[in-house]
């Protein structure tokens, strides 16, 4: 089944999650605080892929299909806890990144931050 | 501006977070290195808020709209990253949490694992 | 060999890991960013034993000769890259932890936390 | 106070560590489950400050005490969630460590990783 992000909504990814949450009863471990410890788990395994290369050579795992399948399966995992969350809280994940990269784009201005992310960097 | 995830695709949320960065320049820091130590980062953000209470308790933070915000907040942190991840490496996230999914509902069948989240647990 | 913690000082653990990345040759990949990221890493990983039970629940792993070597082996993987962290950096953690002790101790008075981590929880 | 890494056993951190729980009581909400996460968490902010730079400016915050200061913060608190898991569970730190230098130096030969975190890398 092809769902890719151009056509698919953030509700039938959250859907999705949802049905495979409710077909294993799973919903009394789905805690916030729970899912909050599996998403940090999972962002670790992701991360843990890029443990001992450089910042350049990290960019490289693209050429490798092998590791971009694993690197996919973590962000991946990532993704339905944090689905998860939003489905067990009822919060909208659009409405809340859209707001959050308002307040960013405030925070960091454009013209202040261009090619740095800190003002004294 | 209201994007709820009902009506937003995946791809308008990769796209947002791409003019972001892309306003800054800042893709030289947006290796997949430093995004997965981001998204690692603000997945221990959003934790920290249910460190200290236990899981029954984790479930009434829906009772407290300021916290609700702030999670969202961390939520949408998360999200971003990896969405700038996804952008950065050319990762169709929809595709790989259906795909992920699917592996998962392999590895753990609903009649096995209904109400369980181990066999022998 | 035997060295309990009631007679090993700091120093002698911090020079058992300096051997064994001397002996590898391993200077160069022990950076303060990925010796950080392997920490977070492996605090994960020890995270992970006890993601889907309850705080009660996590306190049983005691009874589970199994799991405590399993637990053992976790957090000494987190000291290592802590004391790796000392070691490149010449941080002296006794003196470090002695100090944020006694910060926290002003952060947290005993009389008015005790039994609570926060003040109005 | 100075207690330094040379003459400062890892008992007599756990001492300091048991004192200051004990003092405020918290031993209720000293689980295994909750103490993993605060090593999470504080190893993520410890981690925080190598985000956007590369490993070798990584190595340069050695020459800004301010941020060393900032640093050793980070490492104690980690340590401080990593010692009062031991006293919870009893886990004996220095030999745990040993004993996992031992199984690693096991799994990474020297003569074969010398100068390698991989053999194909």
């Amino acid at each position: 089944m092809s769902m890719p992000d151009q056509t698919t909504t953030v509700a039938e990814l959250r859907e999705a999650m949802h049905r495979f949450v409710g077909e294993r009863n799973w919903q009394p471990f789905h805690s916030p605080k729970n899912l909050s410890m599996g998403a940090a788990v999972e962002a670790a395994e992701l991360m843990e892929h890029f443990l001992w290369v450089d910042n350049e050579a990290s960019r490289q795992v693209s050429q490798d299909p092998g590791k971009m399948g694993e690197i996919a399966d973590e962000i991946a995992d990532v993704a339905c806890y944090l689905l998860a969350l939003c489905n067990t809280l009822a919060i909208d994940l659009s409405n809340a990144m859209v707001a959050k990269l308002a307040k960013n784009a405030n925070k960091y201005p454009a013209d202040k931050y261009r090619g740095r992310y800190q003002l004294d960097g």
